[in-house]
Formats: structure tokens, C-alpha cells, sequence
């Protein structure tokens, strides 16, 4: 009998049909590795959840396999999770300088930066993993010191492209090694895994480049208080704001928990860049004439506890917006923030500030692909087989299209699923079986704690509130002897709805005459039928149907 | 001492630094009229809320002056309210016979109809409601039907544009009557009100008839079934659809209630026409074969319960989507809805669909006029006084910046809030006071029941849930003769928390000891001191703060 054949697998145990939580195993034989490891928000079902982790059953059953973590740059959805699986998952991680002072900084709010084995790579640079050898790619992309890959392995090479664009015109340092990729291509590709999130974009994405041309256009004709909100991670971003205000002769101060500790770590590491002095703290701003500062603060997103929304709302303690401030919101809605972000608008509107937000200007450029520049690294790398990666269905299905437009055949395309495996050899590939994968909850403290019967109540309490029954029964004799009272949350004002309560207590006393044939001690049986009597009559009289909660006390 | 000089009252009871419920009462001396009243979405932090309605106490305060009710148009944030405010106020609603044909519809599904006196004009009518005449004028908007109104007081004419585009090649009927609005103008306007939804979008609103040419390309290339979905009051939009439909030989099926009741009551009253034979019971679809097929439906903007959600997900009874169905989503996503459209999108590429939506190709316009436009009806109509209407503050303030770009001085212009009062002469115009506005939340059959304390502790249930603590004390002793009980939902899974839950009864009966000293009968410092105790125990371990309902039962 022939030997089975060993064959490549790939994973995605996060960030397919999904946006955030991007998290992807290699195997090969007895040596595994994993590609970066974020977090997703929340959805909007998912009531009083902080943080959204990826399920790594697999790959801590996989321990002694496992080799490294390779992360491709420091956005929360590649490496928010890492505090939460490092804790169990001894292995080290290997990313770019920032990626990893970003990642350490995390790991020290977890109280574990001790105990994680962190190694800095350079672009260029290849690592041995077991068998696999893995090669990082200067990349581009809205954060910088960002990394694709050049994953070689026995069955072939395999390229992810991380999260990227095609800058031409990157603040620092160079653009994409787009030689390398070529040459890669030119060798031969046996896999191209891509960043699909803009492939609904035509045409390329602009460089970040331009946004600084626009912020020296505003700067130039501002005469009072210039604020900037963007995200903490763009420090390319907030490089263009100090150039700027270096060229304009105001000074910075900086506003948000998140924009401080990136803004500490990007300075410390050599990333973000000013003269000695420019730097005020948040509390000296009074210092300052208007026209002489700018105030680089979070809450992009709106945020309702973001340095922004407060300073918006009155509610922050060094901030007052006032007439003339102008406010500049460098960053687009993440899809579900449009409703939060107006608010801020309209909040510093009526403040009196001038607010300069999407579309209003070229004040912000994504950090990912369009299509034009997806068909390049296609062209460029011409791999044997295609997997789209890191967005919904929908993404993924029109990235499948394009490739399949530009010569790809069909059967070559996989659109994955999060636990699908993917089997590899030199000259083939298909999809065979599945791992564990999916969402673990993140509340508070609890880890995986909260599951769908928690969030269903959580949903059914959110919308019609609840009402609780007490009675306390004679063991001996099933008499009432104290009760029925009534409590009640989230359904009406008790106040206001004094004959409503008395209903529900003589219904209350009518189901409970109802149950006197039956088991006196079958609490269970009364509280289900004082329950059923309840809902039909609160819905009856309200069309609302609250949580209802019988609770017998037996002395 | 001269007589005091009587004053036009303008007072916006909606619809003025928010979305939706727009309203205005019109009052000179004993007369007083109404505009619109229409209903808005509740807001993210409105739980469990079905709708959001206007308070009226002001016009019901007056009931015996007001003269009647005018509608511009028939859509639910201008005429939404009225089933809820006619139930008290017995007046004339006046209004074109689209618009009160959906009202009389919304009227029946209330039960009132019978009760309600419609009064249908037409473009060009006038109206008199005490010392007002009310000029109905011809306009455009994405429904059909819709007027302008010139008021004329006895200071001078109010136009009042309602919501409104400017569309030279309308789907039927008439393009706006510009003529009579420069006609206008040049008599000399007090007061213009224009709507200010899309202010910040610069250029020309496309014509409703380019969508037709794009169904037509897309009809022309289709092979299989087109399913459309868009708003239900969008007459003109189905209108359009059917027109491609006869073209390319397809029958119509109709889906989604309120796509059915509108579509019944657009052909009654010659609003929508299709040939004999054309529209065919969805239960006949199967008859037909797929290229012969075309469905409309509810569900443009992804609502969970809408139609197309349903079709998507699986759920619908009558239409499996199958692969090739080509599903065209002819609506833009209202902001908020974004998540819940990328849902339906995505699980309808999953089925196999082929999905045209937003910005893939030009399948919807907006219905509201875009700055050149705005600025067109302003020169036209030069008034004295200038209120921008219908947005929110940043539309309304940006509305403010175009109109003084164009000459208007600021004093002049007035950004006004809901229940303030502008007062106008022939030559003056200020804003003196204000009346009880705001919101009236409709949950259920219950309106105006639920306040900020029932929505204040829905928001705390959705967030973290709620543990009950039930102790029975013996009045007499003070001993606990039965419990502490511990009943939680939407905190953590009972069963997975024992040890909480023992620890969550040992902290009470501490906290019941530590009141041993204290008057043994007050339950409401008892009850204080075991939520104190619990509420910082949880928050501890857990970091999490559910609602804690002590409760003490006295036998």
C-alpha cells in the first residue's frame, strides 16, 4: 500500500464570512503555526458583550504542535485576542517592531507581558517554523510597520497578503516590495490568500499622502483651535497632523487612553516623530492662544465614552468646545457607527464649532485594496489556487468573481468558512472536514462565559422588561400565607399602573386555585401555569410580552 | 396704549434637529392649522420601542382654534402620527388622494376611519382654515403625489416646500410647479421653510426615470427570476418596475404586507398601472417559469421581520431563494440600517443569488433635493426669512451656511428647535418662547406609558441582567424562615455558577446580620444593604453589574 500522501492545511479560524477576528492555522504533518489573532466587535444581538474572540479549541488540542504565531500588524483584529490565548499558549510570537510594541503593551494591561516570548522580524526577513519557513513582505497599509507573508512550505508557497494597500507614497519608509512578490510569482505560487475588505471598490485607493495635503490646506486657513479625531493605531495619520502643525506653528496635545498609548509606544519606537517641545500635556492647553494648538484626540467612531463624544457633550474635564474650535474627523463610519458618529456631529454643531467629517473633504483614505490594486497583486503573483480572505460572504464571493474575471477557473477559487479545512498539495486542492471554530464572548472578566440562553434573556429583558411574582406557601397545608407581590422592571411604571398589578395578583391567586387538585408541592406545575395565565393576559392588555418570573417560597 | 400688533406663530412640534416626525402648528390670533405628523424610528437606546410619535399637548391645549390638518405627502414621518392624534382631535385632514388614500388605509387598520373627516385637493386648490388660505403646489418627491404648500397669513406668504427633489421628467404626471413658485417669489415670499435632508450633498438629485433606464439593461440581460425589493410607498419606483416587466414579458408578484396594501390602494386610485392580467398571486409563482417571473417585495432596508430578511435567512413561505435568482436591492440603507442590509446581502449571496445593491449600479435615487437644487427653489422664492426644516442640526445649521452664501443675512435665518416659537410681522421675525414638545414613545398598545426609568432599566437588563434574591423573614422574630432564593437571567448560566451562587447566599445572610441591630421590620434598609453588598461582590468577581432585586416576603 502506497503511503498517504501528507498534505498542506489551512484553517481560517476566524475573519471568513466575517469582518474582525482574523486568525488562520498552517499544518503540516506533526508542525503547525498560526497567522495573526484579533478580536471582532460585538454584534448588535450580542447585549452587554465587551469583545469577541475566536475559538482556539484546535489549536490548544494542537499544543505541542504548535511552532509560533506570526502576526502581520497591530490592528485590534489581528492581534486584539493574543492577551486571551497567550495566557494557556506558551509559543512565541514573531511580528514587525510596532506590531509587537503594540502587542506588548496589551500583554502588560493583561499582567502577562512577562511570560510571552516576543521576537522581533524585519521585512525580509524568514523564519523557521517546523517545516514551514516564513517569509515577511513589506506591505502597506493604515498602520505602519504592516507585513505581508511568504509562506513556503513542502507542498509550496503560499502568499497572504494581510490587510493592505498599494501606497506608492507611504509617510515613512518604502512602499510594498512589490519585487519580491513578483519575483515570488515569477517562481511560482501555489496559493494566494487576499484582503478582500474594499473589493466592492472600483478603481485604486488613494495614498495616505493625501490626506496630509488636505490637512495643510485646513491648517493653513484655520485661525483658532484645530482638534482631530482618528484612530489611535493610524500613526501615519498622525504624523501628517504634526507635519502639518509643524509647518504651522501650533503644538500638540493628545486626548484618549488609546491615543496616548500608541502615540507613547510609536514615539518610543522611533515611528512618530517631533521636535522637542511640541508635545504639551492636555492640562497646560490653557497655556496656549487658540491658534497655536492642535488637539489630536479618539472617538472617530462616536464612541459614547470616547475623548471626543465628551468634549461633544460638555462632559469632558479638559476639553470645552467652544465657537470657532474647528473639529476634524479623519476616519469613515465603520459600518453600524453612522447613528453615534451624527450625534458627535450634531453635539459639536450646536456647540458652535465647525466640523469637517466624510465626504466633506479628503480627510481620510482607507487602508485597504481596491479593486484595480487586488487585480495587480493577482497579476503579479499568478497563483495555481485562490482562497479571498478577511471579509463577509459578500466580499468574498465578489473577490472570487474578479479573480474569476481576470482567468482564474472557478474550481480553483475556495470561498472558506471559519473551522473549514483546506488540504493542499503540489497540484491540488480541496476542502475537506472542519475543526472547532466560532465566537467566544467576552464580558467583564468572563471569557466564554455567556452563551446564547444568557443573550436571549439579556434580548427578551431589552425589550419588554420583566415581572416578578412572589408567593410564599404553607408546606404543610399549600396555603398562600404571604403574597402574591409584585416587582417589576423595563414593563411599566408600578405607579402608574396600580390596577395592572392588581390584576396580575388576582390572576396570580386564580391560576394558583386552578393548581389546588394538583401535587401541592408541584412548584413547578403552578409556576408554569401561573406563568402561561400571565403572558396571554399581558399580552391581551399590553401587546408586550415581558419576562415573566414566579417565585414560590415554601416555609 | 396701542393695540398689540398680532403675530404669526410658527412652532415645529417635530421634525427639527432630528429625523422624522416632522410636524408644525401655523397660528395667527384665534386660528391655528397643522402640517404634517408623522412618526420617526426610536433611537438605539429606546429599547423594545415600536415607535416614535409627537407630542401634541400644545395643539390638543387648543383644540377649539384648530381649523384643521394639512398633509404634503403620504409618507410615515408626515402622516405615521395621525391615526394616534385623531383618535382625540376631531378635525379636517386635508391632503392630495394618494396621500389620504394610505392614511384612510392606516385609519382603518386603527379602527377609526369612520371618525375621521378626508378632504381631498388637488395641485393648485386652496384651502381656507380660518384667517389661512392654503395653496396646495405641485412637487416631486419618491412618492407620488406630494405638494408644496404657499401659506398666505395675514403677514405675508409662508411656502413651505415639504420634502421634495426637483425632477424634470417625473414617472407620471407633472414636473414641480416652479412657475407658480416664482410667481410667488416675485409677489414677495415672508418665509420660506425647505427641506434640508440632503444638504450636504452637492450637485443635482438625480431623476427618479434614470433607475427605469438601469431596470431596463438589467431585465434585458436577466434569465431567471428578478426579485426587487424598495420602499413600499414608492409608487413611482414599482411603477418603473412594472414598465420593464411588460417590456420583457414578465409577470409581477407582490410580497410583504405593506408592499401589498399600498400597491392595492396606488391602482385603486390609478396611481399604479399594470395590464390586465399582469400582477399575479404570489401562491401562482410556480406556475410560471423563471424568466417569465419578476417579485416585488418589502425589505429594501434588511428589517429581520421584512420579507426579503425572510427569503434570505430561509423563513419565507412562499419564495426559496435558488442559485441564479437575481435579487436587486432598489434602496439606499438608512443610517443604522447598514448591519441588518450587509446581512441580507450576504445570506443571499450564501443561496446562490446574484445581488445588485447600493452603489453596484444605479438603482436608486434619493427623493430629496441635493444643494443646487436647494439653492434653485431659494432664488426662486427670495423671501425675507429663511427656516431650514426637516433634518438634523447639522442639516439644518449646513441648510443655514448655503442660504447665507447666497445672500441671506444671518439674522434672518433662523435654526429652530422642536416647541420653539418664531413670531412674524410683515418685517420682523424672532423667536419668543416656546411650548411642551417631544417625544411620545408608542410600545405595544401602550402610548406615552413607557418613560425614562422603564428604558433606563431595560438598558441595564440588556447590558448585564438581573439576579433576584427572595427571603421570607418571620415578622415577629425577624428569623429567615425560608432562603435566600437566587433566581438570575441574562447574568451568568446558574448551572455553570454554583459556587457564585453559593457565595452570591452567603453574602446575603451576612448582609441580614449585619442588620440585626437596625428596627427589625425595615425591609427597605435591609433590602439596601444586601444590594449594596452584592452590587460591589459581583462587580469584583465579574466586573459586571447586574440589576439586584432584593426581596424580602414577611409571613
Amino acid at each position: 500500500m502506497a503511503k498517504k500522501k501528507k498534505k498542506l492545511k489551512i484553517i481560517p479560524l476566524g475573519g471568513m464570512g466575517e469582518i474582525g477576528k482574523n486568525i488562520t492555522v498552517f499544518e503540516y504533518d506533526e508542525d503547525m503555526f498560526v497567522v495573526d489573532c484579533g478580536v471582532a466587535f460585538p454584534e448588535d444581538d450580542m447585549l452587554g458583550i465587551d469583545l469577541v474572540i475566536p475559538d482556539v479549541t484546535y489549536i490548544t488540542k494542537n499544543y505541542e504542535k504548535v511552532r509560533g504565531i506570526v502576526v502581520t500588524h497591530g490592528h485590534e483584529d489581528h492581534i486584539g485576542a493574543l492577551p486571551y490565548i497567550l495566557k494557556d499558549l506558551k509559543v512565541p510570537v514573531y511580528g514587525t517592531r510596532l506590531t509587537l510594541g503594540l502587542l506588548e503593551q496589551k500583554l502588560e494591561e493583561h499582567g502577562i507581558s512577562k511570560n510571552v516570548d516576543l521576537r522581533v522580524v524585519k521585512p525580509s526577513d524568514v523564519i523557521n517554523l517546523g517545516c514551514f519557513k516564513v517569509e515577511f513582505i513589506r506591505s502597506t497599509h493604515s498602520i505602519a510597520d504592516s507585513v505581508a507573508l511568504a509562506i513556503h512550505t513542502p507542498v509550496g508557497t503560499v502568499v497572504h497578503t494581510g490587510d493592505f494597500k498599494i501606497d506608492y507614497t507611504p509617510i515613512e519608509g518604502q512602499p510594498m516590495d512589490l519585487a519580491r512578490l513578483a519575483e515570488l510569482g515569477n517562481k511560482g505560487v501555489l496559493l494566494l490568500m487576499s484582503d478582500s475588505t474594499n473589493v466592492e471598490r472600483p478603481g485604486y485607493t488613494m495614498s495616505e499622502r493625501t490626506v496630509g495635503e488636505t490637512f495643510e490646506e485646513i491648517f493653513m486657513n484655520a485661525r483658532k483651535r484645530i482638534i482631530i479625531a482618528t484612530f489611535a493605531s493610524n500613526v501615519h495619520r498622525i504624523q501628517q497632523v504634526v507635519n502639518a502643525a509643524i509647518k504651522f506653528n501650533r503644538k500638540i496635545a493628545i486626548c484618549g487612553r488609546s491615543m496616548i498609548n500608541v502615540a507613547k509606544v510609536a514615539m518610543n519606537l522611533g515611528y512618530l516623530n517631533m521636535p522637542e517641545g511640541m508635545l504639551i500635556d492636555i492640562d497646560q492647553i490653557s497655556k496656549y492662544p487658540d491658534e497655536r494648538l492642535v488637539i489630536i484626540t479618539t472617538g472617530s467612531q462616536g464612541e459614547p465614552m470616547s475623548a471626543l463624544a465628551r468634549m461633544a457633550s460638555g462632559d469632558h474635564k479638559k476639553v470645552d468646545i467652544v465657537p470657532g474650535d474647528l473639529v476634524i474627523i479623519s476616519a469613515s463610519p465603520i459600518p453600524g457607527n453612522e447613528k453615534t458618529i451624527s450625534k458627535v456631529v450634531n453635539d459639536l454643531f450646536r456647540k458652535g464649532a465647525e466640523v469637517i467629517y466624510e465626504s466633506l473633504a479628503d480627510i481620510h483614505v482607507s487602508g485597504h485594496a481596491s479593486q484595480e490594486e487586488l487585480k495587480l497583486i493577482y497579476s503579479l503573483i499568478k497563483p495555481k489556487f485562490f482562497i479571498p480572505v478577511h471579509g463577509e460572504f459578500r466580499h468574498l464571493k465578489r473577490h472570487a468573481n474578479l479573480v474569476n474575471e481576470l482567468g482564474m477557473p472557478s474550481e480553483n477559487i475556495f470561498i472558506m468558512d471559519i473551522g473549514k479545512v483546506i488540504e493542499l498539495t503540489e497540484d491540488s486542492a480541496r476542502i475537506n472536514g472542519s475543526v472547532t471554530a466560532g465566537k467566544v464572548l467576552v464580558d467583564g472578566l468572563g471569557v466564554g462565559d455567556v452563551g446564547n440562553i444568557v443573550l436571549r434573556d439579556r434580548k427578551h429583558l431589552s425589550q419588554d422588561g420583566l415581572i416578578v411574582i412572589v408567593i410564599t406557601i404553607e408546606g404543610d397545608t399549600g396555603n398562600v400565607v404571604a403574597g402574591p407581590d409584585i416587582i417589576s422592571r423595563g414593563f411599566v411604571y408600578v405607579r402608574e399602573s396600580e390596577d395592572l398589578i392588581e390584576e396580575i395578583k388576582e390572576i396570580t391567586r386564580q391560576a394558583l386555585q386552578k393548581c389546588e387538585n394538583k401535587r401541592k408541592n408541584d412548584w413547578s406545575t403552578k409556576k408554569s401555569i401561573i406563568r402561561d395565565a400571565l403572558r396571554d393576559y399581558l399580552y391581551e392588555k399590553t401587546k408586550r410580552r415581558p419576562m415573566i418570573l414566579p417565585i414560590i417560597m415554601e416555609v
